[in-house]
């Protein structure tokens, strides 16, 4: 006999399956015993007398008959709420240990370093699956966004030969008799592919040693990243990137309702088109309406970020917005600068729900100029050597932006930390387990 | 007016285009010139008279009439072979340098250091492209594969805190104020995930320390991972393999046609079923074929492999071979041994072409003897504490798969040495630019 998936029993009232998968809770009430049996398509829940003792999380097989329930003990919370398989065998495949807590209830009520340390356990909650399933549909739909408009996915490498824009926050590998170091973004290789294949994106982890413990931060992240050629202004780069969010937001929802319905989640609110603001006209429309004079900051800060979200919001119906030329030279070396203001720059961060989802904009593309601001900012040619061999020989204007996959599925979610949103998150005090044992206590 | 792309050109006839590219070739008759466009979807010949002087691999605008080429003048070698564009006007976006070689061959004739120091610009040729749209191909398809049957896309991490398998070729990572080490697997992450989503798949960096240069390694190479759970037998792993595996090749038979032109490539020859032979099998059969005595080995050899390649495909039809059942002691911890003889277990490499493409196997899920095997292979429980988490709490029989996608990249298209299908090979010798000035020359 076949396994059936729980997924698949709904209709299958009066016939036999053969289900596998985890014990979700027990509920022993004397003879008669409740199983809730969960596998990869859902929850269902089974019936027996006289079974043998099981503990939650066991993996079992059971084998029964599918019957309605009667109209009052239908359970509208679940898909197959409306069903119950009647036990006539039970057999324990793999034996769980005793938990060292609850899993049986909505939430994982939980403090993070728990949460944390029983990765492996925790990450088997509905809720914590949740998150998962729902930033799996994310790098897919970023994905398939772009194969429609003719981008060919790139293997990103991580391990790299020099840190042109300072070493402070970068990893630094034994290579051999050389020092190495981690990737912080893929920016150079996917630029330089630009004159290979005009359209490229890759899926790649990139790591910073941020060193120290926050909210918003990994050691190292999921980011998805894009880059093109033949733009005809920075403006091309910030449609692109519309569309590609907003083919996110399509496919997270028609995929995943019941994972945001768990999180009491809805999808960002978009307009028409998302709005795009100067730095310096967000800096303006802060000040008219908090009264801090932030006018002259070279950046954003947090409580900036929130605030400019929530006018998009109000005035725009837009939980997005781009805020475009930031300060030139507080950006790295291949910014564009705005030639009617060299001052400030073509590049594009997208904000949403109060903070930073992605950084882009227009890349330089001419060599000499390339050239220029290298010396500018103080680099040495050497050590972006392959990045510049592409530019030397014709590169066509281009930009791009890069999305943080843990950061869009937070903020999608509504999730308070973005370790959440990270199946092993690293920090500075965790490789999954805790690095000393002073930490995280 | 809006771009045209070359491979749209061939039914405007009469017509007026705007294209833009790259000057793959340029031949100078005098007045007359003929310009080969090259976009990311094909190569045009462009004519003109009293054109201004350009250089190969500078960006440039052409505007200018589509006319039929008379029916001698037609090249069936490309797809735009029955059209000329008669060049109105050709604008340079971005000039090229002199270039330090021929481009315009229909292969690159350069040694491997020289076809890697000028990456960013070999990269170009329409021969290497093809490498990595076949390996895009290939990638995508593994998977479309397995999101088919209900696996979930995880990132694998990179960066780990231990090293249970030993750590001879291993990197290490400065971080913070521990050491940390680069993943040589994403093995134990998706095995204990198995434990959460039943089924997972990922596409990740893999990292080795290889301390010699030989032209099957890289010290980072892509890895595509599948495992998972509520398998019958060890042989459910080897048919979700051929079926992911054939699944690959169907992609890249439709999709990539004239990339496999290009190489003379045909995809490996597959019969009804891939066959499946006993390391001990595989032995007795390189025997009796060859004389050689290798039946008290361990592994197979190179040479074995290649024999065993042979013989599959002159006996059976089939450039693929499974060989199954190799020595339990010489596997890592978590391998499965055979009840039946427990000095073998259920790993099974796939061999093709003569060599390696993937190793899985059945994986131990019992806890007990996970602990048993771990002390027996002389390992600490410690090192692999949340993988021990996972089974502690019940996972079901389970198994996978990895597939190199370089390796596979590599022998679709009868390349002869892994580092023509990394973008940005690595070896001890070379990240991007050579490490050492003495190297590689």
């Amino acid at each position: 006999m076949e396994r059936n998936l729980v997924g698949d029993v709904v209709d299958k009232i009066g016939g036999k399956v053969r289900l596998k998968g985890w014990v979700d809770t027990v509920r022993d009430h004397g003879k008669i015993t409740f199983v809730d049996l969960r596998d990869r398509t859902g929850i269902i829940q089974c019936v027996g007398a006289n079974l043998e003792r099981v503990s939650p999380e066991s993996v079992v097989e059971v084998i029964g008959m599918v019957a309605a329930r009667p109209e009052k003990l239908i359970n509208p919370k679940i898909k197959t709420g409306s069903v119950e398989i009647q036990i006539e065998s039970l057999k324990i495949i793999s034996p769980a240990a005793e938990l060292p807590f609850d899993m049986g209830t909505d939430d994982l009520n939980l403090d993070l370093p728990t949460l944390l340390d029983y990765r492996a356990l925790t990450l088997r909650h509905p809720k914590q699956q949740a998150i998962f399933k729902v930033q799996a549909v994310i790098i897919n739909a970023f994905r398939q966004a772009l194969l429609k408009k003719d981008f060919v996915e790139f293997q990103a490498p991580s391990i790299i030969s020099s840190v042109p824009e300072g070493g402070a926050e970068v990893f630094k590998v034994k290579y051999f008799d050389h020092e190495a170091y981690l990737s912080q973004s893929p920016q150079l290789y996917k630029s330089l592919l630009v004159g290979v294949f005009e359209r490229v994106f890759s899926v790649n982890q990139i790591f910073r040693a941020e060193p120290s413990v926050t909210t918003r931060h990994l050691t190292e992240a999921t980011s998805l990243d894009a880059e093109f050629g033949f733009i005809d202004s920075w403006k091309d780069v910030l449609e692109m990137e519309e569309y590609v969010v907003r083919h996110i937001f399509s496919e997270v929802g028609k995929e995943c309702k019941n994972e945001l319905a768990l999180f009491g989640a809805t999808l960002p609110t978009l307009s028409d088109k998302i709005p795009v603001l100067k730095l310096r006209q967000a800096q303006e429309i802060i000040f008219e309406r908090t009264g801090r004079d932030i006018r002259a900051e070279k950046d954003l800060a947090p409580e900036d970020e929130r605030e400019i979200c929530k006018w998009s919001s109000e005035e725009k119906g837009s939980d997005l917005v781009f805020i475009s030329h930031f300060v030139t030279k507080k950006k790295p070396f291949y910014v564009y600068a705005d030639p009617e203001d060299p001052t400030y720059g073509f590049s594009v961060d997208l904000l949403g729900r109060g903070v930073e989802w992605s950084s882009g904009g227009q890349r330089l593309n001419d060599y000499e100029e390339i050239i220029e601001h290298i010396h500018d900012w103080g680099l040495k040619e050497k050590d972006v050597e392959l990045y510049l061999q592409s530019f030397k020989y014709g590169v066509p204007p281009l930009g791009g932006f890069a999305l943080g996959a843990e950061r869009v599925t937070m903020h999608m979610l509504g999730l308070k930390n973005i370790r959440e949103a990270s199946l092993f998150p690293r920090d500075m005090e965790r490789i999954d387990t805790r690095l000393s044992e002073t930490t995280q206590k």
